[in-house]
C-alpha cells in the first residue's frame, strides 16, 4: 500500500514530529500506559527525550533510533547538537540502532535544526517503508477467513511503521481482508497483552488475547493457520533469537503441521554469527516473573529462571519475510544471498 | 515411606483436626492467602467450611473432599447434621468428590460426632495413603541430580497427603535424594507461581519458577528429564485432561525426547467416557486472562480465550502412575487392567 502511513484514524502514530523545524518537537506514546490510557508525551528538550526511552515509554530498536534522531534536532535548537547527541547515546547501552541513528546525523556535519529535522524524517520515512515492504512480501501468508498467532510485540508500536510481525496483519486488514489474530500474553512483561492487543483493537483487527500455554490447544483445535513473529537477532545460518517463548511456538507449530514465519528488516541479521549457539542470550530480573506489572504473584524469595530471548533454529522456521524478499527454505546460502 | 504425613515443620498442613469430637474444629490453610501468608482458617461452624470451599481457601477435588466430611463432624456437634451436610454439598457443583464424601458421612446412619469423627479421618488417612501410594510407585521417576518439570499444582495443597504430581518430589526427597524442580507459573490462575513454588520451597525442595513459555528453553538446554503433572478427568483410551498448558508440555517432552508422566488416582479415571474428545472443556470468564490477581494487565474489553483445561492424547503420555499401579504403555487395555 504504497503512501500508507501510521497516523490514521485508528492507528495511533507511535512516533511524531509536531510543528516546524525551529520550534517543533517530538510527540510519543507513552508505551507504559498502555494498555490503561492512551496518552502522549511532548518532548520540547533533550532530556525528556533520554527518560522517555529510559524508561521504555518508546521501546522496540526501530523506534528507539527514530526517537533519538528527532531528539538531536531538539538539541540543535537549544544549540548543544554535540553534547546532547552524546547523552542520548547513553539512554540504552544496547540497542544498536540508537547508536546508528545518533552516527547518522553527526555525519551530517551541521547543527542546523532544519537539515536536521530533514535527515531525522528521512530514517523515520525510511523505518516505515521498511515496514511496509515487509507487509507486501508476506500479505500471502494472511488468507481470508484464517487465523494468525503471534508472540510478544513487533507491532507497530516497536517501530515508526506498521511494525514487522504485524506488518502483514495490517497490510491484509487495509486490503479488506478477513481474519483473525491470536496474541499470547506474553509473559513475564506482557507485551502482548499490553501493546500487541491493544495496537490491533485500535486497527479494528479481529484480536483474541490468549495466555502463553494455550498456544497448543488453539493450534490443535484448527484456529491456527499461520505464525508469524519478529526476531531481534538472525545468526547468517538462520537460526533467530526473539523474545522468550518463540521457540516454544516452533515446536507446537511444527507438531501441528503449521507454517511458522519470522519477520524481520534485514539489519536484524548479524552475518557475523555462525548460529544460534552464538547469540548470548541475556539473564534477566528474578523479580519480573515473581510479579506482573509490579504484583507480587510467587513467593517474595523463590529461585527463577528469567532468560529474555530463546532461539529458534532454521530448520524449524518455515520463511524469513525481510524488506528485500523471502528467505525460504532458510539456509546460510539463503540467508547470504539476500542480505550481504 | 509408611507413617509419613503431611504434619512435618517444613510441610504445613493442608487440613487437620484439632481437638476432640465433641468440641474440635476443623484447620485450613486459607490458600487464598498464599503465597503472600500462610495463615490458617480455624472453621467452628459449617457456615465456615462452607464459605472456605466456596471462595478456594481450600481447592483441588480430594482436599474438598476430606473438608466437608469434617465439615459434617462439625454440623453433628450443633446437632443439625442432616441438613449440614446438604447445605456443605452446595459449595462447589463440580467437585466430584465433595458428593462422594458427603454421601459416606451420611451413609453412616448416624449422627454421633465420635463415629463421624472415625469416619472423616478415615476419609481423610485414605487420601494420605492414596498419595504415599503414588509417591513410593513414582519415586523410581526422580533421579538423583535430575530435573523435573511440572504444572500447575497437583500437591500436597490440593489433597490430605504429599500430592499426586508432587508425590515422587517428597518421597524422593525423604529418602535423601537430591534433584531440582521447574514449575510453571500456569497462568491465568498461576498455582504454579502462588502454590507449587511455595510448598516445594516450604519443603526444603529445590524448586525454580518459570514463566510457562520458558518450558521448551529448559528442555533444550537439558535442564529437564522428566515432566510430571497430575489429572482432573482420564478418558478410558488413556486421554487425559488436566489444567491448560498441560497438553503444551507434553508435544515440547515429545520433540526433546523427554519422557511425560501422569500421576493421579484411579479416582481419576472415567470409564464412560471413551476418549479426550468426549471430555467437555470448561471455558472461564475473560477477566481471569486479563488480569493477574486481580490486577488488569490488558485492555480491559479485549476478547479473550479462556479454557480451564486441555486433553494430552494418550500416545504422548509415556504412562500413568496411579496408587495402585504404573499403567504403561498408555491403551484402554491397560486402562481397563488397572482401574477395573
Amino acid at each position: 500500500m504504497p503512501g500508507m502511513t501510521t497516523t490514521n484514524h485508528n492507528r495511533p502514530a507511535t512516533i511524531e514530529w509536531v510543528g516546524d523545524a525551529a520550534s517543533g518537537h517530538l510527540r510519543l506514546i507513552d508505551q507504559t500506559k498502555l494498555p490503561g490510557a492512551l496518552e502522549y508525551l511532548d518532548c520540547q528538550d533533550v532530556g525528556s527525550v533520554w527518560h522517555a526511552i529510559k524508561r521504555l515509554s518508546v521501546r522496540g530498536a526501530p523506534a528507539i533510533g527514530v526517537s533519538a534522531a528527532y531528539g538531536c534536532v531538539i538539541g540543535a535548537q537549544a544549540g548543544t547538537f554535540g553534547e546532547s547527541a552524546d547523552y542520548l547515546a547513553t539512554s540504552r547501552p544496547t540497542a544498536v540502532n540508537l547508536f546508528w541513528a545518533i552516527d547518522r546525523m553527526k555525519g551530517l556535519g551541521t547543527a542546523d535544526p532544519a537539515r536536521l529535522l530533514d535527515e531525522a524524517k528521512a530514517i523515520h520515512a525510511e523505518d516505515a517503508a521498511m515496514c511496509d515492504a515487509i507487509g507486501r512480501n508476506a500479505m500471502r501468508l494472511i488468507k481470508e477467513g484464517g487465523g494468525v498467532l503471534t508472540h510478544c510485540n513487533a507491532g507497530a508500536l516497536a517501530t515508526a511503521g506498521i511494525g514487522t510481525a504485524t506488518a502483514p496483519m495490517y497490510t491484509a486488514h487495509d486490503a479488506g481482508r478477513k481474519f483473525r489474530v491470536y496474541a499470547d500474553e506474553t509473559r513475564p512483561l506482557l507485551q502482548g497483552a499490553r501493546l500487541t492487543a491493544w495496537e490491533l483493537q485500535q486497527a479494528g483487527i479481529d484480536v483474541t488475547l490468549i495466555c502463553d500455554n494455550m498456544a497448543a490447544s488453539v493450534m490443535r483445535e484448527g484456529k491456527i493457520d499461520v505464525v508469524i513473529t519478529g526476531a531481534d537477532r538472525i545468526a547468517r545460518n538462520g537460526d533467530a533469537a526473539n523474545k522468550i517463548g518463540t521457540y516454544n511456538l516452533a515446536v507446537l507449530a511444527r507438531h501441528h503441521g503449521i507454517p511458522f514465519y519470522i519477520a524481520a528488516p534485514t539489519s536484524t541479521f548479524d552475518l557475523a554469527c555462525p548460529s544460534g549457539a552464538d547469540i548470548p542470550i541475556e539473564q534477566r530480573e528474578p523479580a519480573e516473573v515473581q510479579t506482573a506489572m509490579g504484583h507480587p504473584l510467587a513467593p517474595a524469595d523463590v529461585k527463577v529462571y528469567n532468560p529474555a530471548f530463546d532461539v529458534t533454529p532454521a530448520e524449524l522456521i518455515t520463511a524469513i519475510i525481510t524488506e528485500k524478499g523471502v528467505i525460504e527454505p532458510v539456509t546460510e546460502d539463503a540467508v547470504r544471498g539476500m542480505v550481504g
